[in-house]
């Protein structure tokens, strides 16, 4: 059984750093990569060692198969942790990791492959009783065959890329009329987006909601799970909010979809993290989507509610040791929930809007949790996805959670760009967000710019801040016993030292 | 009952920063008071609105009952939270806020009164079965009855100040040919200490631990603790190091200590949130020693295993609301441990360091909580408690929570002042810490400034890291394809934008 020494990371930003920190606290050496646009990132400083590995566009330095393979001889590396996006998820990566005699903290590229093509991934699962959306069995060649099953299912129905993901190659089709039109765009989407024209056809569930089951496995053929995360809230098809346990399963739901999500991962051998999404409908009904083979963007919120280190345990597993956690122990404590700080406008579409952190200071205290990549003063590389955080908060109880983010909020202090945390702000004060009424389509069927609010201190006059401020540094008290200035709370943004 | 829409924090620095982030998370808006020397301070810019109220020294502004209480009447503030020091444990501070209509946030005055005298509180226990340090019940007039007692209880004995705390006023006589000699210099102590030379005798407890309960009681008479927190590691007679749960307590002995603790609380009719103090022998015997009628510096640890936000509890009691949590529900999850971060010279003796955080970055990621009250570039004031920061890291497990301890201290950058941090990071790797096995006298037994070892990365030659960090800077790859430069970790700490 192999102990690993020292993990290179190959990723940046947030991610990287959470994986350093687990490792350096297992007393595991690190080694970051980065492009040269990444040259003063924090993940850079924080590894024992880094290594530039060619210029910004990922294809050029963060993809580089070979080179990180030979970063790795060098360096002495044992395994290599690929976080998520980037090569997390590329088959031929975890080949090429394993091929080289080290370790790949994720799955096997098999599990991987099998995943990574949707209709594998139902044909693999087919033998468990895993509840499925009605549709094609396999990728579509004929399109009147096509047209007679939507029939059968009932519209609406959904085509989907085989090889999709993020949404594109997707399309709704309302009724037999709209079919062929759609047909032709979901084609040309999945031939320009993966190369790959193939389709399938679903039963499109109306008011959907996202909840993916988080579970372990590891490579003795034990497999758990750590319950759900709620990922309903989404922009551009991408979640924004994120949250564990959903405001909505009953106890018998979490289970029956947990023993599914471990049936999925044991239809692929599957050990290390992995994700089992599905969609939820108004009746609480279930239908497996997915499995995301990697580490999650929004894993925090089930470290917190589970007391789990999840990048721990995918580390132990990657060296061969057993699973330790047994199911019956694991108890859901509290609630938490995710936003994404993203360098987007939400007054604008969520356009990226990339620039400087002229201000940046992050929230703290009680419940508060930040998982982030950048200081103040530095810049958001065009490069990358305009992730500048993840603002983790847990309480209690869902309330308590939902008022310490509203706090946190409040409490971040960014400018230089526009980030999602006024839209964020929205979702968390939202009606049907807190009475946990909501599904994906909560920002096309509630938001519109004008809901946006600012933070509370800039709701007061900016004359009365500024008299305020002045009578605070000005004034010597008058004597002992009397009140001498009162400042409102817009101090906080407007006085803080950076 | 009333609800409370405004609190005035009588108090400075984390505690008041950490009351008003549960204020706002509730809905309630926020008071801070400030002294000339905190014009600038984190807290005066937090809250909803801000008064100085004197100059520097704490009997000119901080412990001025007349001036907060006037602005309290001038803001329709509700209610005084007090914190930890000041008026915190000052029953006539309780009493005139009562008799100003205003809500004391914190128990009665007479339950102050009772538990701030040794003997009084010896007294009003005395109808419960709580096991006490054999000793004196009163205070000794009688010098002969003195010395007859002491020879009855067994040397060595402690000579304590009735009115006492921190150390003061206390002696320990290890055989009766020292009695006289040091019976004077507790008296005299005591006498100019606290204006009272009244002292009790006690047995002295060889290699003693300090262990204590958190208690919860409401106005309705219910009462319930939220188990142990092991303060033991402490340099002056002042913690420095605490953890929940402690390292050694049997559930049998936690559930016996628990219960004594509720019976010392029904005592005196608490209400509030409260902390009952024991020591505990080698043989896990424990005695009760007295109890603090406030909220704990160290209440953090007990927040993280239990779940429970201790201030929004005394709030809702203040309110008059029934406390909600059932004893049996709660349980202990997780481990949690923290450290305090004064400015002060571990290799000097502790002495106090003030002066300015030139740097001033916290630690960050799963399971590490900073409360502090301040930012880079402010200045530590001369006049009150040289703490900086209390860090606080939570894990699964003791030895997980020790580990992210450990990696959160070499996190941490604080240049400008000498910080109790590597002493804290001797404590965590020491044998006597992580096996559990320590007492009071782990400073004087294992501790010499010899012992203290650098953050890790100081440890490699500052000609590699300059060298490395230069390479990184100046190296533009060749091709991709090769490393070009590998950095040591120093540079996390030498090149990190402040």
């Amino acid at each position: 059984m192999p102990t690993i020494q020292k993990i290179l990371i190959a990723n940046r930003g947030e991610i990287a750093l959470r994986i350093m920190r687990t490792a350096r606290e297992m007393g595991i050496k690190t080694v970051a990569i980065y492009s040269e646009a990444d040259r003063n990132a924090l993940h850079v400083r924080y590894a024992d060692e880094a290594v530039c590995v060619g210029p910004a566009p990922s294809s050029e330095s963060y993809l580089k198969t070979d080179v990180i393979i030979d970063v790795c001889k060098r360096l002495n590396v044992d395994a290599i942790h690929p976080g998520y996006g980037f090569l997390s998820e590329n088959a031929g990566f975890a080949r090429s990791v394993r091929e080289a005699g080290l370790i790949f903290i994720g799955p096997s590229p098999e599990s991987i492959e099998v995943m990574g093509s949707k209709l594998a991934a139902k044909a693999a699962v087919a033998q468990y009783n895993i509840p499925m959306v009605p549709g094609t069995p396999s990728a579509i060649t004929d399109r009147t065959e096509a047209k007679a099953i939507s029939a059968t299912i009932g519209y609406p129905i959904l085509i989907k890329a085989s090889a999709g993901g993020g949404g594109k190659g997707m399309r709704v089709v309302e009724s037999e009329g709209d079919f062929d039109e759609q047909m032709d765009r979901a084609v040309s989407e999945a031939i320009s987006a993966f190369g790959d024209g193939s389709v399938f056809i679903e039963k499109y569930v109306t008011s959907p909601r996202h909840v993916e089951i988080q579970v372990l496995g590891d490579q003795h053929g034990n497999i758990i799970h750590l319950f759900e995360r709620e990922c309903s809230v989404q922009r551009r098809h991408q979640k924004v909010v994120e949250e564990a346990p959903s405001a909505i399963l009953t106890p018998e739901i979490r289970e029956a979809m947990g023993r599914a999500a471990v049936d999925v991962a044991r239809a692929c051998g599957y050990y290390g993290a992995g994700t089992v999404e599905f969609i939820v409908n108004d009746a609480l009904d279930f239908y497996f989507l997915e499995m995301n083979t990697r580490l999650q963007v929004e894993h925090p919120v089930t470290e917190q509610i589970t007391g789990v280190d999840l990048v721990k345990q995918m580390i132990y597993i990657a060296e061969g040791k057993p699973i330790t956690i047994r199911q019956e122990d694991l108890q859901i404590k509290g609630h938490a929930v995710e936003v994404r700080v993203y360098a987007e406008d939400p007054a604008n579409n969520f356009l990226p809007d990339v620039g400087t952190l002229d201000t940046y200071i992050r929230p703290q205290g009680n419940g508060v949790r930040v998982d982030d990549g950048f200081e103040q003063g530095m810049a958001i590389p065009i490069y990358y996805d305009p992730m500048i955080a993840k603002l983790i908060t847990y309480g209690d109880t869902r309330e308590e959670a939902i008022q310490k983010m509203i706090r946190a909020i409040d409490e971040y202090q960014i400018s230089g760009v526009q980030t999602t945390l006024p839209f964020c702000r929205f979702v968390m004060k939202h009606d049907a967000f807190r009475s946990g009424q909501f599904d994906t389509g909560f920002v096309s069927k509630y938001f519109t710019p004008d809901k946006l609010t600012p933070a509370p201190d800039a709701t007061e006059s900016t004359l009365a801040a500024v008299l305020a401020a002045w009578l605070m540094e000005n004034s010597k008290p008058k004597s002992t016993g009397t009140v001498v200035a009162t400042a409102s709370r817009s101090k906080w943004k407007a006085n803080r030292l950076a």
